[in-house]
């Protein structure tokens, strides 16, 4: 069995080290030339994109330097939609082309959601923003329909001179959409087998600084019965609805014990990074079984759960981080030369009760929060 | 950080597999020129012991062909002492010499465990098989001093006859032994930290078949509160008295309620795989963190966990062993070439309880046992 991801990041290194247990091969498309791969060095190869296809051109000898994968999956919706097109002849995608597509497009993810019931914040699409106040009343925020992660390329309009500069932009494809002032952001962890089944994490709590995930904690205090038979009833109608193999993150809003629909994520997500200490099968592992064919592993949580993203430059060494961890907590460390605001790895922690759990990520949280 | 393993089989595997995600390091000695390293493929360099060193050499270029590791470990105890003694002046050699040495030779084994007063079956240095039959009497089992694992190069003494043969062999470095009629086969693994810290993981029951484990279960049934503090205090011992940094197993036979240490084995051990599932933090894992002086992750169990091989060449294909997988049971897969009697991987089960895990175990058993 050979399963090959495109791209060449930390969320495939994870896959990878989750996937080799069980006798799977691994080989990753850089997509990207400027990107190092030392995520994924020794993991299986690396195949340069630009070194076998180009747009328009049969993806044989990409399929080929691939090792003639079994299956194509994605760590990231943003990528260009023709690699999976053309390979898709040559081997199953998982999760299919038309999941990536609804997934990298926030207007087309807008459209997916209301066709199937699933509330989100108010939008428009492509309108200026002076028309967009009109209609939706300040604050507003504007985001790229396509270059948008980490809180990347959006515009938070707070005043009609916020307004007017945005429309002096002259941005193309992109939505306005209604501020929403949240009580928390919570997300859901899903994955749907190659035999239809599903499974869900439970629901996690984070807190972004800047538009990037800083913190998650799992279970999310104070989640209502209903709410989580909620998150888990859109997602059910999502997957099902995208014939989906793989993982799924939905992240939230959280507004009058409602939930509030921001994003969709085809692939491992961030927010699901805590699974890896605190559930029977990690959210990777489960991506790589629902691809294998393998029946989805129980995602039994094993008691409070709490995730620390490392970012930046200003985080103490991985030596030092190593000797800052106590019985209860593991380093996830990705490989990557540090950049500032880059994700180069995290920490998550395992404790009997949220108590108990605050306290142990207390002093590292100090650290590098 | 940077570990060097001497071997390159399936346990260097997984202490890789359980130590990149710490950001650390590998590289693997491989000290036998007829082996396959398919095992560590991709997990660090390979360096083979006869293109940088023989004996009586300095062991430099060895310490450099390694990528000048901050410590070194072994996967197993049959290996050339001296190259750890050579390694030793370079960097630190855990577990140290003196403790690869105890548990390399059957002999010294034995007089380490009479020393600290831990009970082992009574036995005899280097006699005739006739001289024993007399003290000991039948029947008794003679075993190589050095060469023995999985049962090899063990002798069952039932008949005068078996006592004549055995004799003719002129075998040399052996013991034999008074046959132990046990009621059954357990195991404890435990780890210590550089400072010093011991953790214990609960003790498991074994069944061998022709010498080889095929089967784990964890917890032990009916081990009485005083039966384990007694195999944790003898842990203790033996690791406080080799100065250990490391992970450590002890293989006993149980009778009326007591223990008898079969073996010692200075490294991670097959008996300890079902952790991998069923504790918080896996031996593997705990070897590496010990190492590297993290503090050892926790050991605690996650129910009732039991563990099968997959030996030689009559199991089923890795991908049939992976479509019999239920949400509860994980592959272990290490990537070698099947032989008759080899290790070719383990399969994993966790369960509420001891009933439901023996229903969960039983199809595949049935299998692969």
């Amino acid at each position: 069995m050979r399963i090959a991801i495109v791209g060449c990041g930390q969320l495939s290194r994870m896959m990878a080290l989750a996937g080799i247990p069980f006798g799977i091969e691994f080989s990753f498309i850089n997509d990207s030339d400027n990107d190092d791969t030392r995520c994924v060095d020794g993991l299986g190869s690396v195949v340069k994109l630009s070194d076998y296809w180009q747009v328009g051109q049969d993806a044989q000898a990409l399929f080929d330097a691939l090792g003639k994968p079994d299956t194509v999956s994605v760590e990231k919706e943003q990528l260009d939609i023709q690699i999976l097109q053309a390979l898709a002849p040559y081997t199953r995608v998982n999760p299919c082309v038309d999941a990536v597509l609804a997934c990298q497009h926030r207007n087309k993810e807008k459209s997916l959601l209301a066709r199937l019931g699933i509330p989100s914040s108010p939008s428009l699409y492509c309108v200026s923003a002076k028309e967009a106040m009109d209609k939706l009343k300040l604050p507003m925020v504007a985001k790229s329909c396509s270059d948008g992660y980490d809180g990347k390329n959006q515009w938070v309009l707070k005043t009609p001179a916020d307004v007017e500069h945005f429309d002096s932009l002259n941005m193309q494809d992109y939505i306005i959409e209604a501020w929403i002032k949240f009580e928390r952001e919570v997300s859901i962890v899903s994955a749907r087998g190659l035999n239809g089944a599903i499974v869900h994490y439970d629901i996690t709590e984070n807190e972004h600084q800047n538009g990037i995930l800083k913190k998650s904690i799992a279970p999310a205090a104070n989640v209502s019965a209903a709410l989580t038979k909620k998150a888990q009833s859109y997602m059910e109608s999502l997957l099902t609805e995208l014939d989906y193999v793989g993982v799924m993150a939905m992240e939230c809003f959280v507004l009058n014990d409602e939930l509030i629909i921001n994003e969709l994520a085809p692939r491992v997500h961030n927010s699901g990074h805590w699974t890896q200490i605190g559930s029977v099968t990690c959210q990777f592992e489960n991506h790589v079984r629902a691809l294998a064919g393998i029946e989805l592993g129980s995602t039994q949580i094993l008691g409070s759960v709490g995730m620390l993203n490392l970012i930046g430059t200003d985080i103490p060494s991985v030596n030092e981080m190593s000797q800052a961890l106590c019985g209860n907590s593991k380093l996830y460390w990705y490989n990557k030369v540090p950049r500032p605001g880059r994700k180069l790895g995290h920490i998550n922690f395992l404790a009997a009760d949220a108590e108990t759990l605050s306290q142990a990520m207390q002093p590292l949280a100090k650290v590098v929060l």
